[in-house]
C-alpha cells in the first residue's frame, strides 16, 4: 500500500472540504448565526490536516487499482468524518454516529436523516447539508484529481472508474478530463436553469438552493419537515421534471448538444428508464386516484413520487407509507432499480437491468437451441461477456450486503418492512423507505450498530459496492508492495 | 411442437395418478368414508383419459430441448388439474383455484394451504393430500420415462435434465437409468427408516405415514391445525432429524454406500449446508430463548425450524411468526437459500449460492489483478464458465418472477410482508411464509388471481424456473417443426 500517496490524497479532500465549508460560514454570517463559530473551527480542523499532509509530495505517485479503489473509500470516509465535525460542535447532532449517518447520507445522495425536527437546524447548517448532495452527486475525486501531479493518467483512470455509477456501455471522448469537464458543465448548467425556474415560480432564494441542491445531486435532504408538501403545485412540478432530468444518463444530454440525433435515438437505457417511469406513474395513478380530488391530482402526486424514487432522490409530497399496498410495491420495486448509469442516480442502474434481461434471454434461447451461438447486443454494439458477467457477479455482490445489512438491522427488533427498506433505501441511495423511515418518519430510532452498518451501506451504494468491500481485505493493507 | 407425443405423455401421466389415487381409496376403504366414491370417480376419469390417448403410439417420438421442457411442465399441470378433481366432487375444496393451488401445492411439495380447518378433511383426503408430496419429491416423470418407448437416451435426458433440481456438479455414473434407480432406493429406505423410528416413537400410522411423506418430499401438509406441536419432543426430534437429512444431495449417501470417503469429504455444498444449519440454529436459540423454558427447549424449536425452513419442508412446532425479528429474518433468509441440489427440496439450493460466491471472488480478484486468468474451482474440479453464467442467469430470473409475482399479489392489498413471504413461500416451495400466510395462517385470504400466481410460482420453483416459462414462447407452440 502506498501510505504516502494515501495520505496525501486524503490532505487534498481536507482541503476541499475547508473550501466547501466556506458557504456555510457566509451562511451564517447573512443570518447573524451563532453556529459560525462551530463552523470556523471545522473549516480551520480540514486546512490545518490539509497543510500538515501536503507539506511534502509523496515519492511515488502510482496506485495500483487496488490502492486506487481503496483511496477512493477512503476519501468519501474522510469527507463524511470531517463534514461530521460542525454537526457535533454546535451541538446540533452531539452523537458521532448520527453526525457520520447525516453527512454520509448528505455526500452520498441519499437523504436519509436521523433528526426528528429538521426545521430547528440553524440556516447555515441546513444550508451545509444540502450541499454536500450537490458536492456528492459531481463526485469529490474529481476535483482533487484535477490537483494531483501526474504524467500518464493511469491513476485518475483508476479512481474516475471506482467512483463513477453504473456499467457505461458507451464512452464519451477518449479524454477523461475532456470528458470529465463537459459533464460537470451540464451539471452545473442544470443546476443553474432549476434555481432560475425555482426562483421565477417565487420560491425563496434559500429554499431555491438548498432544494436544487439536493435533486441536482438526487439526494433529497428537505429543509422542511414537511418534505416537499408545502410547495405549490406549480414548484413541485418543476422539482420533479428536475429529478427526472438528473436521473438521465449525461451522455444523452451531450449527444444532444453535439445534434448527434442516431446516437439519442439509439440510447436504449434512457428510453427504458423513461418507459419504467411513464408505466409507473400510470399504475400508480389510478391505484391511488380514490385518495385525492381528481385524477390530475392523483397523477400529480404519483409523477412527483415517482420520479423521486427511481431516481433515488426521495423527496415527498405525500406520505407514500400510507398508499395501498400495491403502489408501495411499486416504489419500492423502483428503489431498487434505480437512474441510469451515468446520471446523478443510485440504485441497480436501468442499464444493469437491461444486461440482466438480455443474459436471462441469452441462456433461455440456448436452452432452446443449445448448438447456436447467441451474442448479446445493446445500444447497437455486442456486450463483452466480461460485461454481463460483471454485472451478474454485481447483483450477486449487492445481495449479500443487502441480507448481511438486512440480519444486523433486524437485530434492533423493528418490523420487517422498516428494516428492509430502510436497506434497500440506503444502499441504493434513496433515502426514505417504508414504516419506521417511511417519508414521515426517520432513521433516529436504530441503534449505533445500525447506524454504522447503514452509512456503510449507503457508501458502498455510492460507490458501486467494491470499493468498500476492500477495506476489509488484509492484503490490501499490507505495507509492502508486491511487483508484479 | 410434436403435439402426438406429448399427448401420449399426458397420458401416460393420467394412467400412474390413476394407480396412485388406489391408495386415498383404499384409506376411505378403511376408514369408511363416504368420499369413496369421489375418489372412485377421479380414479375412472384418469384411467379413461390414459386409454385413450394411450390407444396409439405416436408416429415420432423424440422431442426437441424446448418440446421436452414443455412436456415437462404440461405434465405437473396435468398432473395437479387431475389431482384437484377428488377435492372438488368431495365438495372440500370447492372451488377449481383453491383445489389446483392445494394439489399443485402437494406434487411441487410446497406444503402451502388454502385450508382453514385441515382437521375437518376426511382421512382419505388427508392421506391424497400428504402422498402428493412422496410423489412429487421424487418426480412424476421418472415413472412415466420407464415405461416410454425410446431407442436412444436422448428424450429421457432432457426430460429428466428439466425435473431435476439444481445445478448437479458432479454425475454419479453415465448411465440414466441406473443412476435413476439408485436415488430412488435411497428414497424408498430412508422412507421406510422414518416409518419404522416414528412407529417406535408410538406415533398413530395414519399420522406417520403423513408426517413421513411430508417429510420425504420436503413437503410440509401437516394433518392438525397446530401442525406438529402436538407430537412429543423426540417424534419432533426424529423429524427434524430426516428433514435435514432428505435435504442433502442423495449423491453423498450413494457415496457413503460405496464408500467413496475422498468423495464425501469433498461435498462441499453438503458441509456449508450443514454449517448454515448449526450456525442458523445456534443464532436463533439464543435470540428466542427468552421465551422458553429452557435453553434446550429453545434449541430444540430452533431445530425444528431452521430444519424445516431451509429444507423448505414447512413444517412448524411453533408459530414463528411471533419470534424476534432477527430470528424472523434468518428463516426468511433460509427459505431463499434452500436445501442441497440432487436432494427434494427447494429455493435457490446451496450449492446455486456458492457458486455465486465464487463468482464474485473471482470477479473482485480481478478487479484487484486485471491481467490475471482465474478458475473457479468447486468440490475438487474447475467449474466451466457457462454453469456460472447459467446460474447468473437464473438468479436474474429468478428475482424477475418473484418481483413481477410480489406485484400481482399485492393488488389484493394484504401487508407487505405477507406478499413478499408468500411469494417467497411458493416460489421456494417452502409452504408457511410470515404475516397472513404464517405457521398459523393460510393462503385462503388471497384473490383467485394471486392463487393462480402462487400456484405458478411453485410450479415453477419446483421445475427450476425454465420449463415453466416455456408455456409463454408462442414459438414452442407451432406445429410445424423447424428442421435443424
Ligand atoms: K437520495
Ligand atoms: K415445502
Amino acid at each position: 500500500m502506498n501510505y504516502g500517496m494515501i495520505f496525501y490524497i486524503l490532505g487534498m479532500a481536507s482541503g476541499f472540504e475547508a473550501l466547501f465549508l466556506l458557504l456555510p460560514i457566509l451562511v451564517s454570517l447573512i443570518y447573524g448565526e451563532s453556529v459560525l463559530s462551530s463552523y470556523l473551527i471545522s473549516c480551520g480542523i480540514c486546512a490545518l490536516f490539509c497543510g500538515v499532509s501536503t507539506l511534502r509530495k509523496p515519492k511515488k505517485i502510482t496506485l495500483y487499482t487496488k490502492e486506487g479503489l481503496v483511496a477512493v473509500a477512503l476519501v468519501w470516509i474522510w469527507f463524511s468524518v470531517f463534514g461530521a465535525v460542525p454537526f457535533m460542535l454546535t451541538g446540533e447532532i452531539p452523537n458521532f454516529f448520527d453526525a457520520f449517518f447525516e453527512v454520509s447520507s448528505g455526500f452520498t445522495t441519499t437523504g436519509a436523516s436521523i433528526l426528528t425536527n429538521v426545521e430547528a437546524l440553524s440556516r447555515a447548517s441546513l444550508f451545509w447539508r444540502s450541499f454536500t448532495h450537490w458536492v456528492g452527486g459531481m463526485g469529490i475525486l474529481v476535483f482533487i484529481l484535477a490537483f494531483i501531479p501526474n504524467k500518464g493518467n493511469g491513476t485518475i483512470v483508476h479512481l474516475m472508474k471506482a467512483e463513477s455509477p453504473g456499467p457505461n456501455v458507451s464512452k464519451l471522448v477518449p479524454k477523461i478530463r475532456y470528458t470529465a469537464a463537459i459533464l460537470y458543465a451540464i451539471y452545473f448548467g442544470m443546476t443553474l436553469i432549476q434555481i432560475i425556474l425555482l426562483l421565477i415560480s417565487k420560491m425563496p432564494l434559500f429554499d431555491t438552493l438548498c432544494i436544487t441542491f439536493g435533486t441536482a445531486g438526487t439526494g433529497g435532504f428537505s429543509i422542511k419537515s414537511d418534505g416537499c408538501a408545502g410547495y405549490t403545485m406549480l414548484q413541485q412540478g418543476i422539482i420533479t421534471t428536475f429529478m427526472i432530468l438528473f436521473g438521465v444518463n449525461f451522455t444523452f444530454y451531450f449527444c444532444i448538444l453535439k445534434k448527434k440525433i442516431k446516437q439519442v435515438s439509439s440510447m436504449t437505457e434512457v428510453w427504458a428508464y423513461l418507459a419504467i417511469i411513464a408505466a409507473s406513474i400510470l399504475a400508480i395513478t389510478f391505484n391511488i386516484s380514490g385518495g385525492f380530488s381528481s385524477l390530475f391530482q392523483a397523477f400529480h402526486h404519483a409523477a412527483f413520487q415517482v420520479g423521486s424514487i427511481i431516481t433515488t432522490t426521495g423527496f415527498s409530497t405525500v406520505d407514500f407509507n400510507q398508499w395501498p399496498g400495491f403502489s408501495r410495491t411499486i416504489l419500492v420495486t423502483l428503489m431498487f432499480v434505480g437512474a441510469c448509469a451515468g446520471s446523478t442516480g443510485g440504485g441497480i442502474k436501468v442499464s444493469r437491468i437491461l444486461l440482466l434481461l438480455k443474459g436471462i434471454g441469452r441462456e433461455i434461447s440456448l436452452a432452446l437451441h443449445p448448438r447456436s451461438v447467441k451474442r448479446v447486443r445493446m445500444e447497437g454494439r455486442t456486450v463483452e461477456t466480461e460485461v454481463i458477467r460483471s454485472v451478474n457477479a454485481y447483483l450477486a455482490l449487492y445481495m449479500i450486503i443487502f441480507v448481511a445489512s438486512v440480519l444486523i438491522v433486524s437485530l434492533d427488533e423493528k418490523d420487517l418492512v422498516t428494516n428492509f427498506t430502510a436497506v434497500a433505501a440506503t444502499l441504493n441511495n434513496v433515502g426514505p423507505g417504508l414504516g419506521l423511515v417511511g417519508p414521515a418518519g426517520n432513521f433516529s430510532g436504530f441503534s449505533n450498530l445500525s447506524k454504522l452498518v447503514l452509512s456503510f451501506d449507503m457508501l458502498a451504494g455510492r460507490l458501486e459496492l467494491i470499493p468498500m468491500l476492500m477495506i476489509f481485505v488484509p492484503s490490501v493493507w499490507s505495507v509492502k508492495r508486491k511487483k508484479k
